[in-house]
């Protein structure tokens, strides 16, 4: 949780003279996300988010993030929704970064959601996969098995050093999940990574849904099987099957999964845990002590990888 | 700038319970401040900051800020003021630390304030100085000649490393000092720490006064000596005197400065430049490079002593 970029109140009125949104009269930097510098921003036309892309975002698929959130957020997705500049541009140059001002959301994330909490994230997701049919843009899953493979590669000789058996685990994992990945599943603009984190809650309902930097395009079941990840273990590693029911329930209250799709969940679910297991451990390993940012532990999604290679049907996540 | 200690939804919750301030609607870690974390917290009842106060800050001093705050707010200094808890409380715990919930100002600060700008914030300066009269909290200055030559000695062994002749400097500077500190001036509550980080304006006029954790009873022009140190010193080392003069007519608009403070005013400025000296020495020689906080570099404040050393007379303030 840091602020990587400094930016000053002269540099910040700089920047929003090209855009018609007035004297700033708030302008902090906030501790969010762990990829871009993000700053709460207040001015006579309501509240912002000014955001500074860091070099985990490839500017290249910047238009891609900010197009689609433009395009859901018309189709009533509660998402943030850039502002544009007076000449139309959606995204301009800050202190040497990508930046870009998107409209601000209420609400909280929650550290703990409890299983209605499930239901209503199961299906803002669905909501979000109908929204997106309609979208043009496109961008491939860089964190897809291609993107595994070099991951590990990378972490191959450390990984041991963070648990024991870790360097054989994620090569016996990833060789079964490169031949047996599924493949001709439903389609579409996934988000990636909504996690708790990225849902935000007013009085128990949904506001909003952030952090699209990890959307793509991939299977649908996909991103429900990374939410049975980040939703659906408690604190003690346990697998909560009430809350993986309510979040699929959610789901097909908008959108029902096809028959292939609920034969793919235990392959998805065990993608989805190697994936987030590859991204941490990476961070982990490579974490710059000096850095603002601790890293998450990879340990936790060993356990949850662990849990799906012994599940042996897709009942066992509340189906 | 940093959140150390990490506040989930659900604590806030629980915290939240003993004040009458409803549903949150938006928390976040906000990166301010180097001693505290800071959360921006906004419910139905209004937009209020959550500090929770880390190490540096002596739960003992508490009330003396806390109340100190409420006192000048409620004599127009446009100062955070604390919300009480249903019981009375102006302060808490919160994950083991002790906390308070104050109401947020707009506002923003300059990184380059301007002479008008320095001309506003001596006046509020003496305005601080006139309505801390009536309060009757006391707090000796932790910061004053005796805590320089504690902090001298802890950073006597590396000083040098940081810059030649830099341990010697001290030795004499603090010698010099401590016979010829000016005794008897006007007394009262004083800020002790009022850079431009620490005030806020809108559209060019002062919204608020921040960050009252150094605050104490000292010399009042002692305060104006911290202010000429922080406020008219250009990026490129130089005093400028224009905005020295609009910072003591701006104070003297408001309260006329005594022969003997004006004759003092020399040495308070060197004995303010120290003192930010060895705090930002002690914070670079002792500094964790695993901590989330980035080290202000203390050679700023060599040039400026080295300044003020070579004042012949007031005059050289633009008095």
């Amino acid at each position: 949780m840091a602020v990587y970029t400094d930016v000053s109140f002269e540099e910040l009125e700089v920047f929003l003279a090209a855009y018609a949104l007035g004297e700033p009269h708030v302008f902090k930097g906030i501790a969010e996300g762990v990829s871009n510098s993000n700053y709460y921003l207040q001015t006579v036309k309501g509240t912002f988010i000014l955001t500074l892309y860091e070099m985990r975002v490839d500017a290249a698929d910047l238009p891609f993030y900010l197009e689609l959130m433009e395009h859901l957020a018309r189709a009533g997705i509660p998402c943030p929704t850039p502002v544009h500049a007076r000449n139309g541009d959606i995204s301009g140059l800050l202190n040497g970064r990508p930046a870009a001002i998107l409209t601000f959301l209420d609400g909280v994330s929650l550290r703990s959601p409890r299983t209605e909490h499930c239901r209503l994230a199961g299906r803002v997701l669905a909501e979000l996969h109908d929204a997106g049919t309609s979208f043009r843009g496109r961008r491939a899953n860089a964190l897809g098995p291609l993107g595994w493979r070099k991951l590990a590669s990378d972490c191959a000789e450390d990984a041991d050093s963070v648990t024991e058996g870790l360097g054989a685990l994620i090569e016996d994992e990833l060789a079964s999940l490169e031949k047996a990945w599924p493949v001709q599943l439903p389609e579409g603009v996934i988000h990636a990574d909504l996690f708790p984190d990225n849902v935000l809650f007013v009085n128990d309902d949904i506001s909003g849904i952030i952090d699209f930097y990890f959307a793509c395009n991939d299977a649908l079941a996909y991103d429900l099987a990374v939410m049975l990840n980040a939703w659906c273990f408690e604190n003690d590693g346990a697998f909560n099957v009430t809350k993986g029911r309510a979040l699929i329930a959610g789901y097909q209250a908008k959108r029902a999964l096809q028959p292939n799709e609920i034969a793919a969940l235990p392959l998805l679910c065990r993608g989805a845990a190697l994936r987030f297991l590859l991204t941490r451990l990476y961070d982990w390993i490579n974490h710059n002590p000096t850095a603002l940012v601790r890293p998450k532990d990879p340990r936790e999604f060993v356990r949850r990888l662990r849990f799906h290679r012994n599940v042996k049907s897709p009942e066992a996540y509340g189906l």
